[in-house]
């Protein structure tokens, strides 16, 4: 059918809408989606304990090991090889918490991780940045800055990221630099990266300051969170275990994420993959346990396929959304919060960057997903963290936000007497009805444009991708810093300035 | 986390994939996404027939409210308004048809509509058509004619639509135009506008035509389908009316489609619009049933919002996805299949487009939708038949024809034998559990480009849209014409030359 085009309303509903973009605690109503049966699940959950018991796991840490077998693995130390029961995961599996709170220097800033709730933390990992103006380019620590800036600036993004490698800050300073700018430029839950022990020393006592806390109360709530990646197939390396163990020690949130590109470091079946991806992460979510029981820790799941022509990895495929409804069953089958991610293969922040990255939304959200990585700014399989498909995808969260409120059905909200008065063919542009609501009825977008095509061409005939551009901007330009006691930012500073006059800490591989 | 990137697989892999694109017969195998409780959606069905019981609806045409009135509604003339009670309602939900065929004249191209059944319909209505490279401008029969094309070479589309208004075909001999091309140019089911008995006679007699069969046999399957569309508020105009009777009298496929615009043409709820929209709708399939019990119809439901800033429609909205589950509840609710759209506001086929229109499908297809408008070229909030967004509309429906593919768990897909293989730490580009599979195990796409930076730099840096439009001119050139016997063929053209020269049927409004 043909849609009518009205004129602008004569009622004052030009004026400026105002609805409340207050994305800070997201609840999702929806009962997630299935795609396997629970007898698949349990052949999918089955297999990968069997695998876990006969094939094993490499686990290049000798520390990692040690606590393995202290908790009752078959560990061969000269093969690095570690071999778990399944009685020793589903040991493991009762002091998962089912639900727990991320907690930021900001309280307003806490959110909620597991039970209905829905985090949204932005894209980790690029090395490159890009935006149109620009182009693409190297990712350094002022680009850094401004991913932190866009990241605090928008209530649907929930905590921090690590946004963009910033090259130009040396490797042993580095999480120094990028702790600082977290810490001191939002007031959100930090994501620190695991690149050895003594990085991580550095980076919660950095936390413990910005929060003003001891050791002990630390290590009593999780303030940050870290993503352990094992390497598909089987195998968890010396960085992850170790983020692992001192994650778990001082209580802070791991997610152990298998990535698994189906035909690649994985089965090209999608069960198949899954099926691998869950025994890797049956193992490091156990390691947490065994480290100290009550661990907060989520089941991280990234199953795609790669391109059979090029070799490259794909992501918003058909494959990756299936696969996310599965691993959200797999979550949900051992109890554990389960963390997705939304992703896309595209080069560009063009039709094809918005067609896959809400195949992946909607898979982690219909699947029932409580975090979502990469949720804003990912562009080129993870390459590029772009200024335009931030804003892109933060209108995305907000609509998938505003989707999550309730349609309410009260007496009121049935119309029956606005339909009375606008009467039989009239409008409902002045009823009282509307003049009571069109201030925040709907969604106002961000980069949507919503205008008549006359209105559109005779102001530049901009595509989103070039009005999101010009929003990253005004954000940048804007942003304004958030509350930090000034002792609390001398003292991280000196701390910064401290560690960094004595070296830093170099990464570990 | 970063992804890797591979080499070409060394397995032969670069060959070209081959995996099956034949989309025809699509089973949505996901439960619905539910946004009410089942006492919500009783209240909304109840007050809806509160509302026709007492408000009425005023019926233009006589002919319409003479059939209601035989059928015991309470019918006043003077004023056009008729009054339906709930128990006519219920008597009429009675007979229609949970799930029906719509017989193409190519029987492999007859699709079910109902069930877990999903069929993909073209846009339908924009009086103007665009591309990248010959910019907006009036629709035309040689343009209408291309779209009817497209529509034929891709599987996924499982009927014809009336994808842009030929204006260059006067309005009395439009109709057998562009049912010629309908009908010559493609072996799926036609779309015929209902503007007046006379124009509906040519059509029915036309596809008989088609179809080699005669009168009865023609009453007795649906061979095409139309919409209805109500003109909200709470009335039904003459020419959808005929349409009604006249599709009901022959056995032909109705969707009535209530189209409420909420803040516009509805009260600005999503509970009061969808209300509204059910009760116009409940009055249209009552009308089906009561010409002919058994009439195959559909509820349709097209309910959005306006921009209250300039008063604009707005589609694929946060509000629209929502209130798509809603009807999909309230379909489900009175037995009757299901129609939605897919929908954009945006003026160019960028980001904006994919992302509303993947908003709209989601909500269609998770909401359980059977028979999906407007799927593939709608641009513009319907105004512009688009080349490109055509094709990236066709890629994100093979998308989701994809994820409607079972996952199977044979020992076989759970793959630990791979695994094995593969070793650990290895790849499995080489097993022999890839090798069985490669050249088919995932989606190969339209449009999307999955190969890495440089290489898609190299070859023009062009975005999904430029490649789209690319796409939709190497489908027109190679387009072949679907067989059609040329007695038959020669019959249709013999029809619309004598009806032209008779000066056709002008359009009733």
């Amino acid at each position: 059918m043909r849609p009518r085009r009205r004129e602008t309303p004569k009622t004052g509903a030009n004026e400026s809408a105002s609805r409340s973009v207050r994305y800070r605690n997201l609840v999702n109503p929806f009962e997630p989606t299935r795609i396997f049966s629970d007898d698949q699940i349990e052949s999918i959950h089955a297999t990968a304990l069997g695998m876990l018991e006969r094939q094993g796991m490499r686990v290049l840490s000798p520390r990692g090991r040690a606590a393995l077998a202290a908790a009752g693995a078959k560990v061969d130390d000269s093969t690095q090889m570690v071999y778990v029961e399944p009685g020793m995961v589903a040991e493991a599996l009762k002091t998962v918490p089912a639900e727990v709170e991320l907690v930021a220097r900001n309280p307003a800033r806490s959110c909620r991780v597991g039970g209905r709730h829905v985090v949204f933390a932005p894209v980790a990992g690029p090395p490159s940045v890009s935006d149109l103006t620009g182009g693409k380019r190297t990712g350094s620590l002022e680009e850094y800055r401004n991913f932190v800036r866009l990241s605090q600036a928008y209530d649907v993004i929930h905590v921090n990221g690590q946004m963009v490698e910033p090259q130009d800050a040396p490797l042993p300073e580095r999480h120094l630099q990028t702790s600082l700018a977290q810490l001191s430029l939002s007031d959100k839950a930090p994501y620190f990266y695991c690149r050895g022990t003594a990085q991580l020393a550095d980076c919660f006592e950095m936390a413990r300051i910005a929060h003003g806390i001891d050791e002990a109360t630390f290590r009593s709530k999780p303030v940050c969170y870290t993503i352990c990646n094992t390497n598909s197939p089987l195998q968890l390396d010396i960085p992850m275990t170790e983020g692992i163990l001192e994650f778990a020690a001082n209580g802070q949130l791991v997610i152990v994420t298998p990535f698994t590109l189906a035909g690649a470091m994985a089965p090209i079946t999608i069960a198949g993959a899954l099926t691998l991806a869950h025994a890797e992460a049956l193992l490091g979510i156990t390691l947490t346990q065994v480290v100290r029981p009550g661990t907060p820790v989520m089941y991280g799941s990234f199953t795609s396929n790669v391109d059979m022509k090029s070799g490259s990895p794909a992501f918003g495929t058909p494959e990756y959304t299936k696969a996310a409804f599965g691993a959200g069953q797999l979550a949900r089958r051992i109890g554990v919060p389960w963390r997705c991610s939304s992703a896309t293969a595209s080069n560009a922040p063009d039709a094809q960057s918005a067609y896959e990255s809400q195949m992946s939304l909607w898979g982690a959200l219909l699947g029932g997903c409580h975090f979502i990585l990469h949720s804003a700014g990912w562009l080129e399989g993870g390459l590029t963290a772009s200024y335009e498909k931030f804003i892109l995808d933060i209108e995305m969260l907000q609509m998938f936000a505003e989707i999550f409120q309730p349609v309410t059905t009260s007496a009121d909200d049935l119309a029956v007497e606005a339909v009375v008065e606008a009467g039989i063919g009239g409008h409902f542009f002045a009823t009282a009805h509307t003049m009571q609501r069109y201030r925040d009825a709907f969604y106002t977008p961000l980069v949507s444009d919503w205008r008549n095509y006359g209105a559109w061409s005779d102001d530049g005939a901009k595509t989103a991708t070039e009005r999101a551009g010009a929003v990253a901007r005004r954000t940048l330009e804007s942003f304004q810093t958030p509350a930090l006691d000034p002792a609390i930012e001398e003292a991280l500073k000196d701390f910064v300035a401290r560690r960094r006059s004595e070296g830093g800490a170099p990464p570990v591989s």
